[in-house]
């Protein structure tokens, strides 16, 4: 039987999505039958799915395989008591590639000193080189897809990159450490902090005022992982004093971030308006295909998340 | 018998470079004379070379089995009609991991827009998710040692390298391209274009008004390699009419720039003092040494110029 597929998201995702799907699903050799029109919710194989979509319960959707999520942080739907069926995050090369391109370029921004030479255009021949990567130590939170591959991306550029994750991984040429001691290590040594930390109960406010004292003075943080992940009062205090040499954030507990927000006015704050990455609609359709192909195969579903530990 | 280092540099070189020479001697297990100061010519066997230094006429030195030159540019040398032995250039790997630190971190401001995030910390949440390396396309002319290990950084990168020198390489996952026709080729797709070329008769001016029309509109310019590769007012004509996006200049025909020059004060140019790369006297030393280990034992030395290409 052709399997039905029901888009539940925003409308202007659906205009972007609905030609790269039809795409895929051809390409694939899969006829199904795919909108964004909730009709018999009895009749629904597969939810593709976005939190910001109408469907909230999903008690009627009895046939259902399979939600297989848009978006790459499933902490808005991981909760949900009425899913009952397996739940897929996105893992998709788009988003990693833009996650590593961000990361990367704002590395070398605050290692370069960047920000300093575009505000000394001022005819004042004041040579400072630069140390080396080598000697600039690196330390990223979470080495989940986006995590490690931004790890291995910085170590190729000769950066020493710690990475730290609450259970141990392997990532080649990078300091793996996990664990309540392990954390601590990774924050003593960051002169650069990245996270790409999953939202969980267990990482909600991780850098608070105890973590951030463990960083080395002068320290810069980039957040382009959760907003939730920061205590900002915190951040903002050891902004003030110095502590911390400056914040690049991408990501926030409201957002848009509101107008009077002082991270925008901060001058050791930059602000990017969650653009560090974005699930591409073209890549993400062959992941969302791939699933609908191994589910209608009986075979296993790719980057399916753990219900218990939230991710 | 012991062999004769004359470094021949200024009083700044040797203070930075003494004990780093001396520890990469011995730890190669090379009893050898080094001193600054010129003493009798005839009895010199090495000449650690900068061309600031006061050595300009090679003919007293009789002995001399090689000039080793500390610069990675030997234009202000190998001219020198004095000079009859071998002649190796710098090639430190200190200074093309800077290089490939500088380049890509250029690089990645300009293809996130970096400066404009910066020059935009008002409160607008404006979200303009920039595109994926892989659909931007970067040339560098220039595929030296320095300029292939950049070619190869950002291929890693995702961008799409096409990579041109005058006779033709070849680097792995780089289109590399030579001659006239191939110039052209490799102008005409550079979103992103990086001058790596030595300076040469055959390359002063290699960017003029004609080469510089061949950019897609709105091309990026960085030059970390030599000022003389670039037509001046050709270059300001073209960030006039917005043909260049913009230019990103760390080497330039006088240096310092000076105060007045129109460089500083255009919105579209960042001037960065010469501080892309230098070479770092701790590895620098080792490359030294490792070439009067060479001649020592008759064996071949490394990054010798050739004379007649003139670099």
């Amino acid at each position: 039987m052709t399997p039905r597929l029901l888009f539940a998201a925003s409308e202007e995702s659906w205009h972007e999505y609905e030609g790269h799907l039809i795409h895929s699903l051809a390409a694939a050799g899969i006829e199904a039958e795919l909108s964004p029109q909730a009709g018999p919710p009895e009749t629904v194989d597969y939810i593709v799915y976005a939190p910001n979509s109408t469907v909230q319960d999903f008690t009627p959707y009895t046939r259902l395989k399979a939600v297989l999520s848009l978006w790459a942080g499933v902490e808005h739907v991981v909760g949900n008591p009425t899913l009952r069926v397996p739940l897929a995050r996105m893992v998709d090369s788009g988003l990693t590639e833009g996650m590593v391109e961000w990361v990367t370029g704002h590395t070398l921004r605050h290692h370069l000193n960047i920000d300093h030479v575009l505000a000394h255009q001022d005819g004042e021949w004041n040579r400072h080189v630069p140390p080396l990567a080598r000697h600039r130590p690196v330390t990223i939170l979470g080495l989940g897809a986006l995590g490690a591959a931004c790890a291995q991306a910085l170590a190729n550029l000769g950066f020493p990159v710690t990475g730290w994750s609450r259970t141990r991984r392997k990532v080649e040429g990078v300091t793996c450490l996990s664990g309540p001691a392990g954390l601590e290590q990774a924050l003593a040594r960051a002169q650069i902090l990245i996270l790409l930390l999953p939202l969980t109960p267990g990482t909600e406010d991780l850098l608070h005022a105890a973590h951030i004292d463990q960083l080395p003075k002068g320290a810069v943080i980039l957040n382009p992982g959760r907003g939730q992940l920061i205590d900002d009062a915190a951040l903002l205090a050891a902004l003030d004093s110095g502590h911390v040499g400056h914040a690049t954030l991408d990501v926030f507990r409201t957002e848009p971030l509101p107008r009077d927000h002082p991270y925008w006015a901060h001058p050791r704050v930059t602000v990017t308006p969650h653009i560090a990455s974005e699930t591409r609609p073209d890549t993400a359709s062959e992941v969302i295909v791939e699933n609908v192909r191994r589910g209608e195969a009986g075979e296993p579903f790719l980057h399916l998340v753990d219900r218990a530990r939230g991710y």
